[in-house]
């Protein structure tokens, strides 16, 4: 029987490569020959949850030879996708996200969830399934509910993440939050970047009315570690304000811990940033915004919507 | 809390009805206020199974308000689907096609598998969910399954709509094969049509390399009863031909009970036929495919490979 490649989306986060293993089980578990593979190098928080469990990392594979059959996890978007993927035969989906540029030829699985994260999803299919659950799926599976939720408190963390967190702590017997907070805290570990990469290790560019903008974000166990490179920090985004023609740059810090976000903000629509929160950007080119965690659900949209 | 619609596909078979009644009991069992509707008449074959059970049919709907909310049953493609789709939020699927001309701006439930019918997909979430299955709900889903299956002989007929017919039955309490061949019978009650509206009850248009044909399908309990009818029934179809500027026309006459089909075929590229199935169309213009019942899987793949 042909091969079956399993894999999340490019730029891999912590829920793309756990949950494609996690898949691999399953899909073993129903007699498939199958294997997770990624598409992109491990971000330092995965390498941790890789090294506590001293489990083998899925191969890296770049592109898919035609008809090669495959099993998407955690995306389904084919700009997210690996390349080539039209030449593969989808067989099945198992995701959290909308669904957009996505089409198949042959009827397929495919399992969705408005959750906070593929893993509880996934959790949800062991579950009903009644198929047991080991204890290095278990860490998997609560590393993905852990990363994608910052710990069940992001606004994107659902009751079904929260109840699959609780369930999978006491089969995995560990300290979810302990060990939670210092895999989250390896993935904040920024020292090796130059300021140039440090605000393009996650920003996202929008454009509305005419303007162009960009929301950068970095997760830290402490803000002030990230705002101490404040000056090399802003004279990479002037940069990119000058290279880009934008009309605004925000650079969101986000403190894990506490949830909170502090944001430097530059370019000529500053105000924008002011009118969307109600407050003032104060001497330090910075504002700071309380709870806010979510590039997705709580900056976004007020600033849009303010343009 | 605003009502939720759910429906299946434009011009609804036994499926996409049955299984939106059943889906709209699954969403009350979690809470949700939802209503089955339909987007269209009900055929022969779907008045016999609520005629048979005595309950109420969904009401018709012909297009949708601005942020309506909907469950989608047996489709998903924008096409087959209500007028006006964009305006609604697809909350839900339930299906067992391809996916295809799709897309949503915010997470939701999916759930395809590909199975033969809507309602084996339905019947596996009540048992996985441990939900009790009224003795009505059996009886529509296994009306799904026949229908969609011919009595589990169609080729696309898996092991889990076996599986999901025989566990049915004994919910039902039912001779689900009896049943099953009265139902059927009752659509392909055809005498109430006129050879054009025979020819055009269920009739597909295909282009491959610059020819154009329609492939029509009926179901019949005697292909003879039909065939009686062939010297107006050709008439319809010579006049389709130049109206549509056809180069064939495949009339299937299909035989549910012993598995047949015998089709009329007419036009100029009529040796596409003879090639693709390696038999003489007869005296009657005429040919008989033993074993044939499937268009999407016997009929179209074999003649568009000729072309």
């Amino acid at each position: 029987m042909e091969k079956i490649l399993i894999f999340g989306h490019k730029s891999p986060d912590t829920d793309s490569i756990c949950s494609s293993v996690v898949t691999e089980k399953l899909a073993k578990h129903y007699g498939l020959d199958a294997e997770a593979v990624r598409l992109g190098d491990l971000n330092k928080e995965t390498e941790y949850v890789f090294n506590y469990l001293g489990i083998e990392v899925p191969k890296k594979i770049s592109e898919i030879e035609e008809g090669q059959k495959v099993i998407l996890v955690d995306h389904n978007e084919k700009e997210q996708s690996v390349d080539g993927r039209e030449k593969a035969e989808i067989i099945g989906v198992i995701d959290h996200h909308r669904i957009a540029a996505f089409e198949t030829v042959y009827p397929l699985y495919y399992m969705a969830k408005p959750y906070g994260c593929t893993s509880t999803v996934l959790f949800e299919i062991f579950k009903r399934e009644n198929i047991e659950i080991d204890k290095v799926s278990a860490k998997l599976m609560l590393s993905a509910i852990i990363s994608d939720t910052l710990l069940l408190k992001s606004p994107t963390c659902t009751d079904k993440d929260r109840e699959a967190y609780s369930e999978l702590e006491k089969i995995a017997e560990i300290n979810a939050e302990e060990y939670g907070l210092e895999m989250l805290k390896a993935g904040t570990d920024l020292s090796m970047y130059s300021a140039d990469e440090v605000i393009n290790l996650d920003a996202k560019e929008f454009s509305e009315k005419g303007k162009k903008l960009v929301i950068a974000q970095v997760n830290t166990a402490d803000i002030n570690d990230v705002f101490s490179r404040k000056e090399e920090l802003e004279f990479a985004m002037e940069k990119s304000i000058a290279d880009r023609k934008l009309d605004l740059y925000m650079f969101l810090i986000t403190d894990i811990i506490n949830t909170n976000s502090k944001v430097i903000v530059l370019g000529n629509d500053r105000s924008v940033v002011e009118k969307a929160f109600g407050k003032s950007i104060d001497e330090n080119d910075s504002i700071f915004l309380e709870g806010v965690v979510s590039r997705k659900k709580q900056v976004a949209p007020p600033i849009l919507a303010v343009l």
